[in-house]
């Protein structure tokens, strides 16, 4: 018998990444919806995430939390839908997946709040300026359909929704290369089912992107 | 024929993660030293790593930069080592990888760098507070051997060297259940040899910890 697996989310976060993976190695799941704010730091939910916050999921007894953890896991737990390279071959998978993790996040993170470092404090932050970690990243997927190799993969997800979602609400410039690289991935029938999915959140919330 | 791998590093940076990491899994490696500045930041290191960044491994044809996927990637191209859970068991091991990759290492680098974020700064950064991160990494750790169910795993050295590098320069607070973690892990003859190397490093720079 399949393990259950719950999808802790809320539409309007980070999760819609971990949606889409869920959807491209055709998961079973259950969609369980935690509004911001006290649904989130409710002590069941804080002994599935501490951090109070969504994506998690919970397959049989095993908590997963951190978007690209996710989908790195998932990646593996369901072999059958391709979406990680053979373990030998993980080089360029895992150097973007922890790229985006890390200063992608780190620095779109700090621009999106207005914290502007100085050079000195550039040096003591591992990830660098924006502009940098930006122009690291435009190498990656510049003309190429997947980051990693030849196929898609759970990378491309976790890639490719930061650059939409940073592009979207101008969080990241709109470069040519990134726009080509989304562009190719959002024809795919499981990120158009989770970005219809979102679409609909927001308009039932009364949100917009514009 | 084995194929060839060469460590860009410098002692005193993060490189001694993927130090340890590389003593770990008994790798034949070379060690290219850079120094901080101009060596870091030349054309031929950049087409290693755009970031400009140590460290960074290059194995055969493979480039991979950012060290907790340098661990991932080592882990998995060294299957002997035993250092990565099965694919189908790799929740916690991924989950704090990420964990530590994204939000500690981003939170760190903040105090680190003198920036203390407003509450609602700190709800537009994915990583939150430090505390926070903190309290969650200790529930991980404590009264445990290793972070990812009951083996010795990559995830590992790159946890631990994040906590034994930060209460070493007064970034992370010492706590009971950091320490007793990092104390068992130390004492690994891959450990020892790394921080001996890093020691000697420092002595002969004249630098100290203290």
């Amino acid at each position: 018998m399949p393990e259950t697996l719950v999808f802790y989310t809320n539409p309007l976060s980070r999760s819609s990444i971990v949606h889409w993976m869920l959807e491209e190695v055709g998961a079973d799941y259950r969609m369980e919806v935690l509004e911001f704010g006290d649904a989130m730091k409710s002590p069941a939910y804080l002994a599935i995430n501490p951090m109070g916050k969504v994506p998690a999921i919970r397959h049989g007894d095993t908590v997963v939390t951190e978007a690209a953890a996710i989908c790195a896991y998932l990646a593996d737990a369901f072999p059958e839908a391709g979406l990680a390279p053979a373990p030998a071959e993980r080089g360029e998978y895992y150097r973007w997946l922890f790229f985006a993790a890390g200063p992608l996040e780190a620095a779109v993170s700090l621009k999106g709040c207005g914290f502007q470092p100085t050079p000195e404090q550039e040096r003591m932050l591992g990830f660098g300026r924006l502009e940098q970690v930006l122009e690291t990243l435009e190498g990656a997927v510049d003309g190429k359909e997947y980051i990693a190799g030849n196929r898609f993969s759970a990378a491309d997800v976790y890639v490719a929704s930061h650059l939409s979602w940073g592009m979207q609400f101008g969080t990241i410039e709109k470069r040519p290369a990134f726009e080509a690289y989304c562009r190719g991935l959002e024809t795919r029938t499981a990120s158009r089912r989770v970005r219809e999915h979102v679409e609909r959140e927001m308009a039932a919330k009364g949100w917009s992107p514009d």
